[in-house]
């Protein structure tokens, strides 16, 4: 009856902005996994060279209901 | 020779208890995952309607052998 | 547009259990505080006498939804 | 003479982005709020719906003066 | 003049709940300790068989007064 | 019948020291709020002006039992 | 075009060393797993028996590109 | 022949957004510190007046190698 | 030939400072432990009646050498 | 029935490794503990002197069983 | 435009008191580093020599803006 | 008279163990910094390929007295 939830953990990478990075990687795993419905930033990092931040990495948690 | 073990994260949940709602997902992800052998609870959490608790939410993470 | 919520602190006690003591603070944090919709649990403590579990004290942060 | 501050803890959404989170959660608060003067944030989280990000939320403890 | 506390880590186990598993290690540790005044769970954990919680097990710190 | 305690955060500060600073804000804060009744020390910083530390920070949560 | 990477969480054991229970981990997640490019160790645990170390434990992040 | 590289703390520091902070940090940290490669985010807070977010502040690691 | 050495949790209490709380404390464990070298601070609380504090509360780990 | 374990703190050192460290500590502390099944590094330091790593310290928990 | 700030982490020592060491810790960096505005203690510890503490120490990270 | 120490924070590499990148890091940091005399393990991680470990990465704080 009580529902049960699976929680992944991904990271996304974006040149442009935090944002970018995670509704890229959200958009990708939802390629394989259906019904994801939260995420939760565990940790935001980059790349940087020659001065210039060319990309941004966030770790986040991917939450999704197991179906019955 | 010597074992290796996965972890894996889960939410389960109850209008009982928090025991009913990790015995209820590591039942449920029993199904899939055999040899599930310890479990860790994460964090614990719930739902309120018209102040009162409707479900208790547990984030455990599960641990099992992988087979040789 | 976007919805705003608020989180408060309180603790609840209970001589039978931590869901009994949940279900307490809930019930009376609602007499003053409208439309909570979940809490978090962010600590479990207890009071002992005489070798005895006196009391099982558990501090949970509560949210719920600033009207508009 | 020396100076006392509170903290109360805020959730923001926006379907944009993590600072129009904060903005709009700033800004709702400070209708009742007078004399907020930093924030820090404690988590990003986020809702999907169909492989898309549908709200960005920020929780956040907010800071002001109390006034003498 | 001003009271000494000691702290001591137990953990408790109980095939039945959490709350059993802190009462049991309370009990035990009253046997060879006296003033047992509080406690604060650190972690909680369990054992699993063939899809089964076997054992809920709990890591707590006990509190107690050094006598003068 | 069980209590229900409510925990605040607020940040006291004093150009003495951190005893002073928890002191005024403890001071400070019973006036609106009865029954406080302890504090737990989150976070010490402090204001430096040409070399010389000219306040001492400390943020803390206060509890009080909310009556019935 | 920007890359998105998932992290398992992985336990090694080892009777020589933390650095033999990683190899061996990461050894074996490899036969499934493709593409592994880091990990992270977050926790060093071990087995004891009559006194001696039998079991270096290590629970660890790993990382892998998922392809496009 | 293996690498040795060096964290230094830094904050930057927007009105506009978080990695508006980040690049603006970053580009002034590389007039005097070459080969910065990557950075993490440590806090995320900010500065309020008249209920506007006036300041975005970001304190992050920033990570170089060291010269042979 | 290396040293080995032992760990435990005590709490100190004063009405002036945590200063003295830890003096008192570690004054008190000496009587029983001989040789304690180091402390460390874990936790500081304290106790309030009518507006005033009446307890300074520190929590601390202190280490000593054992003897072979 | 169910059985109760005790944890201690212990810190071990050696010239050698962590793993040497740990060693050296679960045997000197087994003189005099029956009994021990497990421990967790919690923190790992070390001694430098004239740019040599002198003495790696390892700060443990040590779990063991209390006899009924 | 938008202010840099860089973060140091400093140990403070005193044989009397946690602020003496900070203000010792903040006087001394001053000497090389201008413009320390603010600081935050991370950790507090201590050394006793015969039950009697020795000396506080105090790590703290020290901010200060980066001239342009 | 009382002493002050920094702290700075260094990654260590090794292709052997994270006792070789230790060592390696503090051999490499003393070539500059004169009188570490101590070290803190913050982190460990490694890099991957093709299914073996090629470089155990250690993140650590090394500590040395400032010279009067």
């Amino acid at each position: 009856m009580s529902s049960i939830y699976k929680l992944i953990e991904i990271v996304g990478t974006s040149s442009e902005s935090y944002e970018k990075a995670i509704e890229h990687a959200i958009s990708k795993a939802s390629e394989t996994v259906k019904a994801i419905s939260w995420f939760q930033v565990l940790e935001q990092r980059g790349a940087v060279r020659d001065g210039q931040v060319t990309e941004y990495q966030v770790i986040m948690k991917v939450g999704f209901k197991l179906l019955d």
